[in-house]
């Protein structure tokens, strides 16, 4: 890690996009400042609806960008529709492989699947649909019972606001765990550091 | 509470903002959905900078708005210049008063205390800056061990991601417990429940 320029994130909006898998690990990234930055890309630049109403904005088109450090996907209902988008699948695709690291949230892990870099990988989902993604992306090694799965520069989470524990260690990969619990503190956050407890498992 | 028109959220954007002290219970009210609907209103109608960078999207001006059942106002940087911004006090002011509940995260609890309607009443903010906060308006009661405060029509919650669990308490007073718990299961978020537990209270 070059600790002269920031860490950039890449983060991926798509309309139906899920407001806490998004902004969450956004915030602990932008707890970072000024060793990160952020930009935030889509199909088109502007305003992007999320499943919930609030708009977020995407400063430039995926098609404009090249890699960055953290590629950032969330998930949310507008998944249903961009996992039978080809040409966005295929930006999402050579963004992927321009990144360093790759980061998913949520069912942000089925549009990464369905671009095929995550074949013969493990990684995870929500865990309310984690059997229908199961099934939608079946080369992949899905793990049912995983906070966040880190595989080679692959990180996925499960559900919704394990984006942000994933997000700290993410972090904790590129800087240190020591900093990634200074970023929990000061987010007043209590940081499931280990991946592998899993609360909301049995629900699936 | 009239079960057949939706909880209005009235949520207040301002340059400078902390992304999770506003995305993170607007998660928790979006889940609500369609028993809930969300409208986000700034100074001016259009994008506006969060403090790490990204833009959230203001649909609405502050004056052109009547109150709202909840009225969610987030901390961050920027309120260090809008604690001297006396229109958008003001307009601040009367957004609350004409709002059933008003729910503030992180330093958003000064925002709110500097339109004087905190005065006697009970209220928490950030650990980080609890002091430099309590200092700037002494006619509060401000609690310094507390993830979030309830006081009257009055939710204040501590640092950052404590406005979740303020959020999620704040549906339990309008809809149920078992609500909020389903809510969290969803977010896959292990909701604190206990307002009083505050781990982050000893570092203030």
């Amino acid at each position: 890690m070059n600790t002269t320029s920031p860490i950039h994130v890449g983060a991926v909006l798509f309309e139906g996009f899920e407001l806490l898998d998004f902004y969450g690990p956004l915030e602990m990234f932008g707890l970072l400042e000024p060793a990160a930055r952020i930009s935030i890309v889509a199909k088109k630049a502007g305003a992007v609806r999320s499943s919930h109403g609030p708009c977020g904005m995407a400063e430039a088109t995926m098609a404009g960008t090249g890699g960055f450090d953290v590629l950032l996907i969330p998930g949310g209902i507008g998944t249903r529709k961009e996992i039978a988008n080809q040409p966005f699948l295929a930006e999402l695709k050579r963004l992927a492989e321009a990144s360093k690291l790759v980061a998913t949230v949520c069912t942000g892990s089925l549009l990464l699947a369905k671009t095929g870099l995550l074949d013969g990988r493990k990684a995870t989902s929500n865990k309310r649909v984690f059997q229908l993604v199961a099934n939608s992306a079946p080369k992949v090694n899905w793990i049912a019972k995983a906070r966040w799965v880190e595989d080679g520069k692959y990180f996925t989470a499960s559900g919704v606001s394990a984006g942000m524990d994933m997000a700290l260690a993410v972090i904790a990969r590129l800087c240190s765990r020591e900093k990634s619990l200074e970023l929990a503190r000061r987010a007043e956050y209590e940081w499931h550091e280990d991946a592998s407890r899993d609360p909301f498992a049995a629900s699936a």
